[in-house]
């Protein structure tokens, strides 16, 4: 099958494509034909330096794809069913490939009104976004700001918040923020016309998607007793002391039974992924650079079926 | 670290201990000091004759414990916390250890009020029971007979099917009637008075952890349009066509949001593992011909802080 590889870590011209043996399904396993695969910028962070300490890694972990053989055992997926999930993460993932192999627990059957490459998307960034609202425990009439509202997290971040109930603040810039509007959002931050600090206080939660100096400087919007999840940096438990503020840092888990809620929730017509650039496989290079610029909106997706 | 494993399939005597190097954690992965492990039929059954191609293999899937080591990025758990889980299942879980690896989305935090060895036995069996009456969408008001009702998975299944409010018809004999009552059954059909079939009549679910010929005499328990679930064989897709069911064999899978679904459950005082036999880690073989002779009453546990 074909496959993008990294031989070494660097830059993006590292991905190169390669000819790999076509996977087989161990016990509880599926193997998936990829049609779609989404990017993350984890996927770039760990091109440029990750986890693993073996070449050649293939990375990718989000996909949706159908079922075309069944590992020992596995009786809740059938060859032909369309499935989609975040494989195996944060070990590696290998869905840069025509063919991946998932744990049925990671994988969840699509939903009818999504597209492959919608459901591509539906995976590790709503997977983080709602993980990180049950580690805040966001409940109804709560306030939470969400950093880069139109990015891959946030678009998805701000529907979970409005499922839930909760009072949406949502920083964006530019064209962005009639996106960002039009996703639910109760108020909307330019935070290039004034820092966001200047302009938002006494959340109840913060939902950090940046990192950097956004992370320090969101522990000054919270009320006292609030929320700081990061899923970009790790915040500093000395400032969260000197806030009053708990904070932490949280790293997404494959969930079946996550997708199968984000699966129902787009069948009610309460969350739609935003696919905003699609790449074919072989190109992916081009994907992680568009992802670098950090000014891209809703999902990157590779075609691959 | 001190290990039981098994170099080929076998009867009970082929679980030998062994010296092994402790297992380091990979990413996103915890390694957890193990207190207690509980054993399943799947235990005996794949000591007999399993999916494993290469040797030793390390069974056991059912673990609580204490995380004494954190993989790269996992930010969920710290050291010092109490965890329990269903790791890895099915394949090669390598729980019968004083050390055992587990990825963060197999294992939750360990409800208060249960021991460590309770809480090795609220993975499997329960994880097995919600998932079969998630795959029959058992709703309030309908009525599910439960087969081997005071067994591992049987016990927790009569207490999560009255969690959803449906009515309860248990199977179960001897002394284990008033233990089947005890957990909140409706009805008590003693299986060796009569044979159940002559009992029970237009369920509208069979949930069987029997498998042999339960599973075949179940099918005219149910009304039609009725759901067959069994955890233990593989129901004739020609019979249920004849009686007009839907009968489907399931397989467990890991899964961290169902575990912290159990947990409040038994929080709540909801739900209560049975532990009715415990054994020293090293006499596993004990455990497991205990269990082998189908007649164990709740779960059995191994000790191994």
């Amino acid at each position: 099958m074909k496959a993008m590889i990294i031989e070494h870590y660097g830059d993006p011209d590292v991905l190169t494509p390669a000819e790999l043996p076509t996977p087989e399904p161990a016990p509880g396993e599926v193997r998936l034909r990829v049609q779609a695969v989404s990017v993350n910028p984890v996927d770039f962070k760990w091109r440029r330096n990750g986890p693993f300490k073996t070449f050649p890694v293939v990375l990718g972990w989000d996909v949706c794809g159908v079922v075309d053989a069944l590992g020992a055992g596995v009786t809740d997926f059938r060859v032909g069913d369309a499935v989609y999930g975040m494989v195996r993460f944060p070990q590696e993932g290998r869905a840069y490939a025509q063919f991946v192999t998932a744990p049925v627990g990671d994988v969840a059957h699509k939903p009818a009104t999504l597209s492959p490459r919608e459901a591509a998307a539906l995976t590790l960034a709503p997977l983080t976004a709602h993980q990180a609202f049950e580690r805040m425990d966001l409940r109804r009439g709560q306030t939470v700001l969400i950093h880069a509202a139109a990015g891959g997290v946030g678009h998805l971040a701000v529907q979970l918040a409005k499922v839930r109930g909760a009072r949406v603040i949502a920083t964006a810039s530019g064209r962005n923020l009639d996106f960002v509007r039009s996703l639910g959002a109760d108020e909307i931050v330019d935070y290039r016309a004034r820092p966001f600090e200047e302009q938002v206080r006494g959340v109840d939660a913060v939902l950090d998607t940046v990192g950097g100096d956004t992370l320090p400087r969101s522990f000054g919007v919270l009320r006292r007793g609030g929320t700081l999840i990061s899923i970009a940096g790790q915040p500093s438990a000395e400032e969260a002391e000197r806030w009053g503020v708990r904070a932490e840092r949280i790293l997404v888990y494959p969930s079946r039974a996550h997708l199968e809620l984000l699966g129902k929730l787009v069948e009610a017509g309460r969350l739609r992924p935003h696919v905003s650039q699609t790449y074919p496989l072989e190109e992916v290079a081009e994907a992680h650079r568009a992802l670098e610029t950090g000014r891209t909106v809703g999902k990157i997706v590779l075609d691959v079926g």
